[in-house]
């Protein structure tokens, strides 16, 4: 079978196996890796013509790339993506995401991305965070993910999501909130081509997500997000960030595919708590037991999770002074002791502290010092 | 020195030592431990003539003991005790907690129980699990806390709590709404003596905590519950139960040390997750962050805590039924090739689902089966 463009151009041939192959189609990744894209490409053009003499398990695959042959001209598709101003990234080439090799032979042949403000999507560690969540998400969801979003931005760190409604909305909008001018403060990983602007109603959005950033997507324009997709389409959000949190997620969210992604690329995974009367919070409490996810409670959190160890330890938590504070515990106890208004001799503190004597006046010199108690007589009050 | 009863009498003696001691004091403990509680006492009377003769290490807390000697008429206390219809529990004799052994040295040397319909503190493992949290509690923890206590003492475990204001008071409140006959709902573990119903604003509370179950402490009647007293009572209420629930816990509670005592006498420890804006929650988020406590969401999940291993699986989670449940990935591919209400040929199926023919062949056949599509002349279509 003849394909009616140069099958050894390799770009050619990358972007083509991107339209031939599903994605995270690991057999077609085989090929490649041992092939390479042109030369699988010939390969399959000259198998196709009589599968039949193939082993078994070859066989299968070709029956599957085949049929996608007849109709193939990927310089239709190249041509969409170049009038949209996007460009085709090739595994291997200058500006293909390191991290992606993570995903060995599951990884995507090529990438079709429209660039706004971001000039690459190749990551530094700890450059990227995926936020995630249930399209069916609660208003607490949405503020708590537009937040960390924003916070995260700020801070320099590429908010990575899949355009959907609900939390992933909600996280780009926050992250397009922040004010950087040196970094894409947000990133749309799409499941369909990267011509469809889909879901509809968040048309607008990802226009403004394109403007700041950029649109990727693993098929060609044209696409259709089909529902597989989302759930292929989620290893990347996993591979391209250093951690993923889900912030809301009830129990069969797709966010989990992407926790799950994540867990087996070996980067961090955080959930966020919300009430346990909450379904939308349900599925990060499960993580959360069940230990695959740490819990989330602020940004921080989050870019300590992503930090080189103990880089970004987040602050301790704000504890208001109490009445005992930077007492020692004989201190605290004589303290305890001595009635709210009234004195008291120290012979009664000791009774009443099981002090001994001697700790009793110590621990009187020690507050006094503190300014805590004073001496009324032969008697000690609260200061 | 010669106290005005009869010091050979191991239940005064026992009795006399919950006068004398600060609830904790380990060296109290280790005398009990070698001496028993009348030599001990007999002891004490000796040395407290001249201190000055004994090594500093015991000099310092027989200086501590001493000093309440002088006005010690433990029959006084017991005659408040067995007015109030309480009774007194001495280590080691029968109705002694079996789990406060765990406790060591630090153990009490008595316990003054007033009982309500509960006829033992000596829960069975299992049998007695605390909940416990913030004085300042906000609804969502105060309702949590009395249903997550009302499950419980439905399902036969015993819950116990401090009496105080907030989760503490929701707790008992709970376990009081549940309608049990065999087995105490709730026990109350005070830092005063029994004979206080503290904090006054609880009064009716503790009576019925009373009726219902029973009220315990370790320091005699008259005790005021002293701050430092709360928190050496909290490991009383670790070490009586099975398993600590912290529901809420802003960042200094009372709750921790309870759960510090728990965590210590290696008993688990549960903490609810809330809203992260919620102050209330911060504590318990930060313990099960840390890994200290386990996410709890449902009583279940606390039965697990305190179940032989496996007895007590929380039900999995109620999932709704999905588009794509039940189907093997190439089925749902295929159906998810299908557009929305045209039907669709094999040859288009393959191309858009990226299987092989026989594949899609083999799919669609299970989909008919499973009444999912349906043939229409060459074309297949959802049913």
């Amino acid at each position: 079978m003849r394909l009616p463009f140069d099958i050894t151009d390799p770009r050619l041939a990358a972007a083509a196996w991107s339209r031939l192959l599903e994605p995270g189609d690991t057999a077609g990744g085989q090929v490649l890796a041992s092939l390479g894209a042109a030369g699988g490409l010939d390969w399959l053009c000259h198998v196709a013509e009589s599968p039949a003499s193939l082993a078994k398990g070859v066989r299968q695959h070709v029956e599957r790339w085949a049929p996608r042959l007849a109709d193939l001209d990927i310089r239709r598709e190249l041509d969409v993506l170049h009038r949209l101003g996007g460009t085709l990234l090739i595994a291997g080439e200058a500006g293909w995401p390191a991290a992606l090799a993570d995903l060995g032979h599951a990884a995507p042949p090529a990438l079709w991305v429209r660039f706004g403000r971001a000039r690459s999507i190749d990551f530094p560690p700890g450059g990227a965070v995926a936020v995630v969540g249930s399209r069916a998400s609660t208003r607490y969801g949405e503020v708590t993910a537009a937040e960390f979003a924003l916070a995260l931005a700020e801070g320099g760190i590429t908010v990575v999501s899949g355009g959907a409604y609900g939390i992933d909305a909600a996280a780009h909008r926050g992250a397009l909130a922040a004010t950087v001018a040196d970094h894409p403060p947000t990133v749309a990983i799409l499941a369909g081509g990267v011509d469809r602007l889909y879901p509809a109603g968040n048309e607008e959005l990802l226009r403004r997500v394109l403007g700041a950033g950029a649109l990727v997507a693993e098929s060609p324009p044209g696409t259709a997000p089909g529902r597989h997709r989302f759930l292929s389409r989620n290893r990347l959000i996993a591979a391209l960030t250093s951690a993923t949190v889900v912030v809301e997620a009830a129990a069969r969210s797709g966010a989990f595919s992407t926790a799950n992604h994540a867990t087996e690329l070996l980067r961090p995974v955080g959930a966020v708590p919300g009430p346990i009367t909450s379904q939308s919070s349900s599925g990060c409490h499960r993580m959360i037991r069940e230990g695959q996810a740490v819990l989330i409670t602020a940004a921080a959190d989050i870019r300590e999770l992503v930090a080189p160890m103990g880089e970004h330890l987040p602050p301790a938590p704000d504890v208001p002074a109490g009445l005992l504070d930077g007492l020692g515990a004989e201190q605290a106890r004589v303290l305890d002791s001595l009635p709210a208004r009234a004195g008291a001799e120290v012979a009664s503190l000791v009774k009443v502290s099981g002090l001994a004597p001697g700790e009793v006046r110590s621990a009187l010199g020690l507050l006094e010092l503190a300014g805590r108690v004073r001496r009324v007589g032969t008697r000690w009050a609260r200061a």
